[in-house]
C-alpha cells in the first residue's frame, strides 16, 4: 500500500516513526512543510525536513523531538563570541546539514535533490519530498510587524500577539517534483498530527496540492493534533484562534473537511464525534498521544487498519 | 614606534607573537596575505588572516601553528557523512569564523571590516589588515592544470610538480583601506619570515604596495624564512625552485633586494652574509628559529634593536 503523509515537524515525525513499524518504509512518501525554512548565518535551514529525516534516521533527541541526539554546540558558542545570533540552537552536527544544504543549493541543486541525498546518506528509505522547491516563508503577523515563524516560535518564544499568518509567494509556488504524482498514485493519504495553521496549512496552500487531495482516489485520513483543546507541542492553539478557528479537534476537522474522508480523534475528545460526523467525515476515536514506540505503532496501525477494513473505497 | 609587518601564516604569526612582547601591540599593523583565501562548503576561508588573528588571541594549537587549540570536529565528520569534502580540517570553533565571515561578506561588509570585527571580538590589539578586499586567489600551475594553493598544500600535500604560480586578477586588485597609509606612516616595516612566493609575493603583487615600500621613509627589514636551505615549515623550497629562485636566504634577499634595507639571516647562514651585502643590504646574523616565547621575543628584539640603533635612517 503506497501511503502519502503530509508532514510538519515533531508530531509528523513521531507518526512516521510508528508508520515505518507497520508498513514497508519504501512504500511511504512524506510531503514536508517548508514554510518554516529560513536563512540564518547565511545558511539555509529546513527545520521540518531535518526533523522528519533525522527522526527516521534514529538520530533525533527523543526528549525534545528536534536536535540531533548528543550534539555539541562549540560552533554556536563561537558564533556568539563573534557577534552572531545564537537564539536558534544549532548543534555542530546539525550545522553540517545546513552547511552542506546551502552549498548544494548554491551550486544549483534543488531542495528536492538535496533532501533525497541527505535521507539516502542517513539510511532513510521513506521518500521525503519538500512541498515545494520554491521559497514560501511563513510569516506571523504581529502588532510589531511580520516576523518569520521561526523568529516567532524560537527567538520570541511565541510571546507576540498573533494577528494573522502570511505565506509569502505561495501563489507562485509549484509543488516539488513527485508531490502531485505521489498523491494521485497513493492508496492512502494521511494528514499527520501537525499544526494545522503553519505545518499542514502551508502544504495545502501550494497551488495544485489541495486539488490533488480532492481528486485522488485514495481516502484522506487526518489525525487531530489537538487533544482536549490543547496541542501536544507548539503554538497551535494560539495560531488557530488567531485564524478564527475553534482550537479543538472539531476546529481542525472543519478546516480540512473538504479534503478529509476520515478523522482520528483522541478518546478524550470522543464527545466531539457527532459534530465531526456532521461534517460528513468518518470518525475514529482512539488513543492519539504518542509517548513511546508502541503508541506510535498503535496509532499508525489504527490508520492502516481503517484503510484495510475499507478496501472498497 | 609604528611597525608594519607583511605577514603570511604560521611564521609571521610566530614573529608577531614575539613582537607584541617587545612593543605595544596597538603600535603594530599586520598586512596579511589573502592569496590563499578560498571557498569550501560555500564558506569563505581566510587561512592566513585566521592564523594571525587567532595566534595573537592565544587560541592556536601551538604544536601545529594552525587550528584552534582543543577544537572538536563533529561538524566535519557529518559533512563527510553527507558527502561533503573533508580534506580541509575544519574544527567546530574554526567553522564559526568561516560561517560568520561568509554571512557578513554576503551582507555587504568588506573583508577588512570582518577582520577588524573578529580581532576586536577576540581581544587582539594589533591592527590586522587584509592585503586587499578584492579576491586574488593564488593558483599553483601543475602538469594536471592550475589548482588553488590550499588544494596543492593541504588536499594534495604538495605532491604535484610545480610549474609556476599565478595570482589571479591581481593586476586589478586594490590594497585594502589603510594598507598604503600604514606603510607610509610606519617607522619600521618588517617582512615576516613567510613563504616568499605564496605569502609575501602576493602582498607585493597588489598594485601600489611594492611602490609604497620603495617610497616609505621607514626602513624595511626582512627575516629569512629559509634557514640552511630549508623552510622551517611548508613548501617554500619547492615553490622557490619552481620560480627559478635559489632556495636559500640569498635567494629570498635577491627577490626582495629592491625593497629591503636590512635582512636578518640565521647564524647557520652566516656564510651568505657577503653575498647578501653585495646586493646593497645591511645583514644581521642572529638566531631566527622561534621554538618558544623567549626566542620569538629575542627575534623581535633583534629587529627593533637594529632600528633603535639606526634612528638616523
Amino acid at each position: 500500500m503506497d501511503i502519502v503523509t503530509l508532514a510538519g515537524g515533531v508530531g509528523a515525525a513521531r507518526f512516521l516513526e510508528g508508520l515505518v513499524q507497520v508498513v514497508p518504509p519504501a512504500s511511504i512518501t512524506a510531503i514536508v512543510n517548508t514554510g518554516d525554512d529560513f536563512v540564518l548565518h547565511d545558511l539555509h535551514i529546513s527545520p521540518d525536513l531535518d526533523i522528519v529525516t533525522c527522526t527516521l534516521a534514529g538520530l533525533i533527541n527523543p526528549q525534545q523531538g528536534w536536535g540531533l541526539d548528543g550534539d555539541s554546540f562549540a560552533c554556536l558558542e563561537w558564533l556568539g563570541r563573534l557577534g552572531g545570533p545564537t537564539w536558534f540552537q544549532l548543534g555542530d552536527r546539525d550545522l553540517a546539514l545546513h552547511i552542506r544544504r546551502t552549498a548544494l543549493l548554491r551550486a544549483g541543486q534543488t531542495l528536492s535533490q538535496v533532501t533525497r541525498q541527505f535521507r539516502q546518506a542517513l539510511g532513510v528509505a521513506v521518500e521525503i519530498l519538500p512541498m515545494s522547491n520554491d521559497p514560501v516563508p511563513t510569516l506571523i503577523v504581529t502588532p510589531a510587524g511580520d516576523i518569520h515563524f521561526e523568529n516567532y516560535l524560537v527567538e520570541r518564544r511565541c510571546r507576540d500577539q498573533v494577528l494573522g499568518v502570511r505565506m509569502v509567494d505561495v501563489a507562485a509556488a509549484r509543488p516539488a517534483p513527485g508531490v502531485l504524482e505521489a498523491i494521485y498514485q497513493a492508496q492512502l493519504v494521511v494528514l499527520a498530527p501537525s499544526n494545522p495553521v503553519v505545518s499542514i496549512g502551508p502544504i495545502l496552500a501550494v497551488p495544485g496540492i489541495r486539488s490533488a487531495l480532492l481528486e485522488t482516489a485514495a481516502p484522506v485520513v487526518g489525525i487531530s493534533p489537538i487533544i482536549g483543546g490543547a496541542a501536544v507541542k507548539g503554538p497551535a492553539v494560539a495560531l488557530m484562534q488567531a485564524m478564527g478557528m475553534e482550537a479543538s479537534a472539531l476546529g481542525v476537522a472543519q478546516a480540512f473537511a473538504d479534503i478529509l474522508d476520515v478523522f482520528l480523534i483522541d478518546t478524550v475528545d470522543a464527545h466531539l464525534k457527532p459534530a465531526i460526523e456532521a461534517l460528513g467525515l468518518t470518525v475514529v476515536v482512539t488513543n492519539t498521544i504518542m509517548r513511546g514506540a508502541v503508541e506510535k505503532a498503535d496509532l499508525a496501525r489504527a490508520v492502516v487498519a481503517w484503510k484495510i477494513s475499507n478496501q472498497s473505497m
